[in-house]
């Protein structure tokens, strides 16, 4: 089959002929539909300080997808063939505390394929039937092939009240732009977005932002503050993970509000903890992956109620053999969903 | 100033002249520019058990309404004169347990306006500053003038997980058909509706519930678990008060969903509450009122979101001298609704 | 080995020398060390009509225990030959809506082990990988062989809230007499407790009640009342199923508190919902079987830390030969936990 | 009357003779029997660059103390002459979002009894009546007289779920060291602590600490680590205010565990919010003041169930004139609890 390899240290990809992998017992092959490239994936391309230890060439990464089940093994009851599928690919190991406990989104040993096994830029991908996700047919493969960043998306919007509150998002990335969508989905609003970049800020304001914001050149705190008569945002979500948004974020939340920090900032940031937290009376919350599979179930119900509008987010389409092109656009900044297809037609 | 008014004990009620109430240093007076029929004004009206027990003619009632603020006590700080404001009519007294631990809505010593005191239905009304609720100008008049009964709803559709939930309502009076607005606001999917009056069916289908059942033609909880893969539904909202109905929402429920009761059975209900509750880890939860104040921050924000579409529900305006117009339509069933202007006009 | 078997439809159950049960890859086969008498297991061995629809004979029954591994599945890693172990015997099934999102307690296709097959009334009981328990070996034997019915009343307080509040407690079964060793762990205090049974009430007294109720002499209602200055108490634990003490048990809670059922009521209950649950604005809690694992990880931290005092409820010790006078005894209403050893001696 | 007076900017206190508090409609009149020193009052003694920014002379400081109601104005209600009672010394605005959403220990306009207006280090104090709380006359004077910092433990540690739970907690402060109390009595265990200072670590072993870490000697994080196989603490209370403190408070705590966050950092705190909260999920809460009132009732539950042991924190007992001896010895670091007495005699 085809698939996209890194082969070994080092920046770039190839697409290369590789055998179909072999399932057991309790696995399910599915033939991948539609794949989407992650900012993970861009990390693993480029080959930097985080791919260059976790990484283990050779591999075929990717690990946002759609499929059809080609094959079950003898102990899968969950699907059969023929079914319409995703997956969560964070495998945990149902059996440390945090899986004995309803967390295993948190598992101390999960392991994720894409990263750590092989992943879903290929025709194939083998997926164990406890991670399988059987999808509802009515939802396009489109939508069913960005469940798994969508997912981070509910996860973070979800994890606390959202209804008829006012929500600052700074970053507009994939998953802050899908947050948006959301959070509006979810009776929230006004929704305030901050982001640099001017092609994302674009993307903000088609998804229905209130006030986007330029950090570079307004303080976004003050605009948040403004338009709250002061009293700062009732929910703010981190998704930049730069040291200022992350900064701005605290200051721009009310007493009592929530801020739920999905962005990973690449070092230590500093806090004034006594007043962004701690005399603010704030709930922080550390947002990894998606629940299992309480995430899952909640967009799928939000996709499939018609609520949740997308489209401006995927940006574009392309063969999967061209995934070299897609990963320029991402780089270049001027993308932000990229959906690659094995049979090189869109959908 | 004029108003209806319950003279004494027995059916019906007047349009007198009465003096304008005399106000406090906490007060405030305000100018009433519309008012709402709630089905308790129609318990009073018509005189049933419970009126003749709780309440004392002459009384002006009255309680769902929206106006401009007259004039304010000497302590008032919280509005101006000339502030568009609605209120919370349920005064607590702000010193027992509930009140004190955040939960005034359950006050052990609650009085309300418009039944243990002069109501809405004149053209002033007087309210204690704790109770005013300043109301965002954006907020057109007739809305602004339903926001108690939309309490309810929010209140009930708010008290716990909704977005991404399946949802069934049994009974659609009014605010039955305002929890198919909230719920659908909030990200709530797919909504079941039962309601044997077909005017009330035909305004659940106007509010976009997705199945709306008729239980006296057919097993409603049989409709529920056939549309929801024989699982039942994620979140069930009681709101007949009907011995059936409450049989059928706890049916109809998931295991460990939650059920919310609003509505008021007249006598006690039989339950299995081994087969319903216990082994199904039901969560059911007693709803009365609305929170202070957190139900009107989230519904003054869902309103002004734009994404509640409550008009197919005001059925009916007419001025406040015709309110027997408006308690016969009422009482007929094909209203849901009915606003009242002391002015005449309707907005 | 040696088993207490029910070997056909009806009354009884007897001693039989049976062949040890083979495990497969992902079994755990485990030597009792000691086993208790579960209500159930009195129901089973006197045959009601619930055991008449659910039972199968013959069948070894039982699912109290703790016990040493004896042998391990290829595939099993959560325990090793000779550790000290009990087991969660209600085996779910890992797919369905309730599992998949952390509620495995109440799995739509749960099966119980030592009812629905073969228990732990026997020299060896065999258990799923996914179900076993390893027990710090700190705890003593005779309180690992109640960790079962222990995990009821340690899931049903710590339900929601509990340090700091008055409880009541309908029912002085084991699991009410385990709830009141837990709450007083656990902070709560005062604690009321209502039972019939002047045996039970003498152990609810040793347990640490504050207050002790005969409901067949004195008003349950107005008692737990008059010992809250009218208020009710904060959180009120059902556990008696029986229609009096339910109905009680509501009357007694206060506005805004929680209500938790443990207690299976062998009929429909009359509840007066309006006012015992919706102007009360009250929660209400089904509570079955004991979350996995939480509840398993709250109790063992429990009993580590020696804040349980339990040793007044094991009221008799015998080896398992004599099941019969264990019987006798529970059904005289004269024990709590009855303890029974396959090698004949009391630890 | 006798009072401990800051007579102007700078170092130091006097006692002084002013007069007695005029009370209004709504206040209260309180006779003081006991007051405790405060490390807040320490900083006013010291005069602190925070001091000098918010403290104008003269000023009566102090804010623990309980007494005896000497008079009420003519609108009180809540309590009576002769009323045993304490006081919430934080006055909300009653208005403000946050105290209309149940949130008054943040409110936006809080003004504090002893700091911006004069307070309890006197012979009388007067307290508005929305602030007074009357006290179970079994409860002793001198747990009266420190329900201020209590409440502060009791609010952290119940902000969360604490039963059965691993504690550990970074700084042994009085608030510290009333937290190993209280988490003990609400079924926490084990607890750990961590504390440079040899004399606050002999209060924290006696409180009933598991392990009791010194910070300069031990590495704290790898001792909670080693203690709990690994995992880390599920619930760490952060009392320290230091930033060494606070980071390791970060890293103690295991993957979806809560951190809460009460002592006060000088400045701003590095913190790696990638691995120390997002991919641990972690739940961090800023806590501030006490609830009100709900950590007043609990706190007054727990004090009567007679399960806190906090005589070892009351570690001296001097009449109020002699106010400087009580200062030095809190500044020596070997005291933990000062209670003074107007009338000179320890209760």
């Amino acid at each position: 089959m085809q698939a996209i390899v890194k082969p070994g240290p080092g920046p770039g990809a190839r697409l290369e002929h590789v055998t179909v992998p072999e399932i057991g017992v309790q696995d399910v092959l599915v033939r991948v539909r539609a794949a989407s490239i992650c900012g993970t994936d861009l990390h693993i391309y480029k080959w930097d300080r985080w791919s260059a230890r976790r990484i283990h060439p050779p591999l075929v990464f990717g690990h946002e997808f759609c499929g059809v089940v080609e094959k079950i093994g003898a102990e899968v009851t969950a699907v059969r063939e023929g079914d319409f599928v995703s997956a969560e690919m964070h495998v945990s190991c149902g059996l440390c505390y945090q899986c004995r406990t309803g967390q295993s989104h948190i598992c101390q040993n999960v392991r994720i394929i894409g990263i750590d096994s092989d992943g879903c830029f290929a025709d194939f991908v083998k997926i164990p039937q406890s991670n399988i996700w059987k999808i509802d047919p009515a939802i396009p493969v489109d939508y069913a092939a960005i469940l798994d960043p969508l997912g981070n998306a509910v996860h973070t919007v979800l994890a606390g009240e959202i209804a008829g509150l006012s929500v600052a998002i700074t970053g507009c990335g994939p998953i802050g732009l899908f947050s948006i969508a959301v959070a509006k989905a979810c009776g929230a609003g006004p929704i305030f977005a901050t982001e640099p970049h001017p092609y994302r800020r674009g993307l903000a304001e088609k998804m229905g932002a209130a006030l986007v914001i330029d950090p570079d050149k307004t303080d976004a705190v003050e605009a948040v503050l403004g338009a709250t008569a002061g009293m700062g945002a009732d929910v703010v979500l981190e998704m930049s993970g730069h040291p200022r948004g992350v900064r701005q974020a605290f200051k721009m939340l009310r007493r009592g509000g929530r801020i739920s920090l999905l962005g990973i900032p690449s070092k230590s940031v500093e806090l004034d903890l006594a007043s962004d937290v701690i005399f603010k009376g704030a709930l922080v919350q550390g947002i990894s992956g998606r629940r299992m599979f309480q995430t899952w179930y909640q967009m799928q119900a939000l996709v499939k109620s018609g609520a949740l509008h997308l489209e401006p987010l995927i940006t574009d389409r392309i063969a999967l053999k061209d995934f070299e092109k897609g990963m320029d656009l991402l780089l270049s900044g001027n993308a932000s969903k990229v959906l690659m297809y094995p049979d090189g037609k869109p959908q």
